[in-house]
């Protein structure tokens, strides 16, 4: 059933609003300038940012003179140090943690092998530990740091804030992160999917457009986060973007790990380093679940690539074919005319994937009016953990109509 | 930008609220129940009732006796012959028009082959003929139609109203629906794509809870509506859905039409009267861009394999693997705990499809805590005119969080 809205809700959400415009005005911006981008009256723009003054939020300061008459304008612009959040990213091979300000920039950030966890207790306590550090070795007051974002992969139970059994962390099943965590550090923790985290990241950097798109994220898994109009999507049971099972390529050889002719099997740091296994294009023996091991040889195979091995760069050439057509799906299922590729392997095959993605997947576009952006993030090798502390401020902080309905 | 709210659009939205609840019960509500329902207060609820009243939208009749104390409620409904909608659906092989009421029910029917073009102006003539024989033979007032909705196979330019070149309508190039529609027949009219019009249907005709499907629609052509808590998403060119390109058997057969493996060769009705043509099943030689043709032999096949010809259920179980992967792929993606199938080739194919589906489908699924249902269509043959006549409702009468915000 329905519910309705009330003057509570709509309070609070014009003040997201306007917060929302003054943080994508990094230069300040004036409240006529405001009355004109929120459509909200001079008296609401006046009562709001008189209280997000009051509260430190935003601080004043220089003035513009009007083109035309009267008096020059005061600027409004946001404190960067008034909020803070954390992000954790917990990938199988790298535990990544940051601080960052309410300006979405990096305060604080550490990184460490993940832990192969005997126990739940162990891998939180870790987790606990390294977020204390972090804080700690910051100058950031802890009382503006607005909650602990954490990003997992899949699948979760993002209401308990609970990881079931991912299947690339093994022995981590069943671990309380949110309770846990919330314990161990008394912040407020959120729990997401990785790729949820790292769309949400991507969102909150960028300007203040309307944005719909597909956020396709490589790691040591393979997922998809998808924004439209500025929402996260998170799906009914907060595990969106299993998409290691499309199949790609009718083709495709059995490489004894994934679906075969799948999108996993054909971009998956572990698939590219079992085909250059296979054509003796390195002498490692490394198995595929050793994450950490098929890290090492996956950047050596790009860094080979990007040096001109023909070899190393027709195995990225596979990559990209694949996932040229896994774009295209995507594209064409939910019809956004912007993918943003992203995560921890995507910045070492970057290089020879931009030169050749757009030329792949055009061609399979069915609807396409305009050529569909295919970038990279604009995050970068951190998203994910940028990501997740973006979850508890765009939790916190972002204009969201579904706000303004009654719980 | 994000834009702000204010007390017109938080009255018009919790209107909308208000009547969206009286219609979900047409048994009638009383204010007390409409309070607690929509969790706004007893004042709001009763200064818009009374202007519903006022409206002629709704109407008191009945009254209950509270369990506990008090004089007895009086209920409130919908008046259903207070508005109407109609609606169009342009398929390939037929051309089908409905009037519905504000209840959803039909109130009026036809139906007929679909013209083959020569020029624009004589579809619109047809369809606008259509249109006014059917409002005309009704007893319905015309001043209570709020307007007209045609659902189309795209591309559309949705904005503009315009059919652009439908690769199912040979002929059918730039036809300006929308403008010469609303010329022809004086009404409001929206355009819109066929399976967005379908999953429109699907969700006006459920009960109270939030939805979010995805609606997979097999005509002669093959798309996907996606629902997302009970909000219709559309793409960023309203062209969402194409999903014939999906890859969906690495073994499959080059039958001469769509990519080959695809959803689109092993689904389509032309795709089984090919394989049937091939199999030596049937004696028909009609072309696969016959859509009359093809319709009649694809319901001959239909029938004998509910008759329980082995050669025919086999070709709808070639359809049936194809179809669960294509699902599949669609669930994991989005993370939706319900697929609908349904459009003018469903009921044919239904009786086996959804014995053998969701056996088929289960295991395909990544994070699924929960059994998937698939299930056919609630709104039946005509889901997709009964759609685009909702298309209207949904435009004036649901509550969406969306419309709350200034435009």
């Amino acid at each position: 059933m329905a519910r309705g809205s009330n003057l509570t809700r709509l309070g609070g959400f014009n003040q997201t609003v306007l917060f929302d415009a003054i943080r994508r005005a990094p230069a300040g911006i004036s409240r006529v300038e405001l009355v004109s981008e929120t459509g909200l009256t001079a008296q609401t723009v006046s009562n709001i940012v008189r209280r997000l003054l009051d509260e430190g939020l935003v601080v004043e300061g220089g003035r513009v003179q009007s083109a035309v008459r009267g008096k020059p304008r005061t600027l409004v612009r946001v404190r960067p140090e008034a909020r803070h959040a954390l992000g954790v990213h917990v990938d199988p091979a790298t535990l990544t943690v940051v601080l960052i300000d309410v300006a979405g920039e990096v305060r604080r950030y550490a990184r460490r092998r993940t832990p192969q966890a005997q126990r739940p207790e162990d891998v939180v306590a870790v987790v606990a530990d390294e977020v204390q550090r972090v804080l700690a070795a910051s100058d950031v007051d802890p009382a503006t740091v607005l909650g602990l974002g954490v990003a997992a992969p899949g699948p979760l139970d993002v209401v308990e804030g609970t990881l079931l059994n991912p299947p690339q962390l093994a022995g981590w099943e069943q671990v309380r992160l949110r309770a846990d965590l919330r314990e161990a550090t008394g912040l407020h923790v959120l729990v997401d999917k990785d790729v949820t985290a790292a769309a949400t990241g991507e969102m909150w950097a960028q300007d203040g457009a309307r944005h719909s798109f597909v956020f396709c994220y490589l790691g040591s898994g393979l997922g998809a986060g998808v924004v439209i109009e500025d929402a996260v999507l998170r799906g009914v049971t907060n595990n969106i973007g299993e998409i290691g099972n499309l199949l790609v390529d009718l083709d495709g050889e059995d490489i004894g790990l994934a679906r075969r002719g799948s999108l996993a099997a054909t971009c998956l740091p572990q698939a590219l380093v079992v085909r250059a296994q296979r054509r003796g294009l390195v002498t490692s023996t490394v198995a595929a679940d050793d994450f950490g091991g098929v890290d090492e040889v996956f950047t050596e195979i790009c860094a080979r690539a990007d040096a001109g091995d023909a070899g190393c760069t027709e195995l990225l050439d596979v990559a990209a074919r694949g996932l040229a057509t896994g774009l295209a799906v995507m594209v064409n299922f939910l019809d956004v005319d912007r993918v943003v590729l992203g995560g921890p392997a995507w910045p070492r095959m970057s290089r020879r994937l931009l030169e050749v993605l757009p030329g792949l997947v055009q061609p399979q576009l069915v609807a396409a009016s305009t050529p569909l952006v295919v970038e990279g993030s604009a995050v970068g090798e951190h998203v994910a953990a940028q990501g997740a502390a973006a979850l508890v401020l765009d939790h916190f902080l972002s204009p969201r109509p579904a706000a303004l309905v009654m719980d």
